[in-house]
């Protein structure tokens, strides 16, 4: 497989090390472990198992994930030995783009040759998760950065809606207050009726379904929403209706599975 | 694999078929030939092996890439029994999503039983490249649609560049006309800067180091400018830094590699 870049084991072998942003599958939290290689690239795997140093949204999902890598692939040390440190909690609540946070800290073994691995808990990291700190300062050190491949469920989300896929945004979470949601969504639906930009945005898994009543009962009857959930797992489901269609389909989104929302014309 | 849906093989065995969203990988037109497994994961090659029917941006690269996954899993039917029909060209010239063109009727074999793989050049079909009325066409038809997992270089591209991943947007092509060009790129940037909205967009490969120029030309001189390019191949690279910044740095574009443009601040 010569074109992941193959990374260093313990001892360092070049000047800088690099920074590996490493996708982890988007089953987090389920009872249900699908088998990695159902979703990840065996490149994706080979090069998590050669990274010794770590930067992670959470150590302890990070070696849950690593332990599964190993059944496949061994890791090029003892989990146990692996240097792992975690993004501090300010950076996970603040969306991590703040610009006050100074990652090149813990970029550090980079400078002394190691590669390092960013992952979060579930996904690409840096996108909808922590992380652009940690890639930003790699970028000042002059550090390599090399995104892997894996699941990302915001694309799968669009792709699989059939709404717009050469204009789009994403555009994070809503507001919680109701009033204040309703005006968000009215906000973007006019974005994307005029402009023909979809917008995709999340919700927590526990406000699903009241944010899909918000939707059904404010978006205009020849707006097209889609909704995502269960993305990789057995069950996954996309559901991609006018709200005028919505109100008489049936639907499985329910308040525990991760879901991504979309809305265009 | 429990998790990747296994689509039927020659013999339909449900009531309707499914839609596959089917990624192919990022090395299309390339003389360097990576190995599938490097950013496919197997889940998304069995399941693209045991598809017999097929719609595809272009059927001769569709074979071609078929070819490369029966060297890893063998296919359910040889090549030449495929069932490989072509989105029509003003379908690729117009974006696919311009509403008018019905794909109902290239989903007829779903309605027969038989699973249906949708399979663009490069990439996630419907993602920045055609297929969209396809999927619209088979939410209509109450058709189940599975996105599989593959690599999407606009993703890997926004989390490599250090730019805010909780916020971001996708624009497509900008104007050739140089004026038409500037006035574009001050209006993304004036979003990104006022909204933290990050900008991603796409250039025909040979007009990559034109863009460049009217960027560093155009852009202020903190505004944060990243660019990857041949995302997954040996050269990747991405280069994230101020405009600034950037005209003090050397860096390896090429008006021949595949590259995706992102700004914000």
């Amino acid at each position: 497989m010569p074109t992941i870049p193959t990374p260093s084991a313990t001892a360092p072998t070049r000047t800088k090390g690099r920074l590996f942003l490493v996708p982890a599958p988007l089953d987090f939290g389920c009872t249900e472990l699908p088998e990695l290689q159902a979703t990840m690239p065996l490149g994706t795997l080979n090069a998590a198992a050669g990274l010794s140093h770590w930067i992670c949204e959470n150590a302890k999902s990070a070696r849950a994930y690593l332990k599964r890598v190993n059944d496949i692939t061994p890791l090029c040390q003892p989990i146990q030995a692996l240097s792992l440190v975690e993004l501090p909690r300010e950076v996970h609540k603040k969306g991590d783009h703040s610009g006050n946070f100074d990652a090149r800290p813990l970029l550090q073994p980079a400078l002394a040759g190691y590669d390092i691995g960013l992952v979060s808990e579930a996904g690409m990291p840096a996108v909808a998760d922590p992380g652009s700190s940690v890639v930003r300062a790699a970028h000042d050190l002059g550090l390599q950065v090399i995104a892997l491949v894996g699941p990302v469920s915001l694309l799968m989300a669009l792709a699989a809606s059939g709404l717009n896929g050469q204009n789009f945004a994403f555009v994070g979470y809503l507001p919680q207050d109701p009033q204040d949601r309703v005006s968000r969504i009215r906000e973007l639906e006019s974005l994307a009726l005029k402009t023909g930009q979809t917008q995709l945005f999340i919700e927590t898994p526990y406000r699903n379904l009241v944010m899909l009543q918000a939707l059904l009962h404010t978006l205009q009857a020849n707006t097209r929403l889609a909704v995502s959930s269960g993305l990789t797992l057995s069950l996954a489901s996309t559901v991609s209706h006018t709200t005028k269609q919505w109100k008489t389909v049936t639907h499985t989104l329910d308040n525990a599975t991760p879901a991504v929302f979309a809305l265009g014309r």
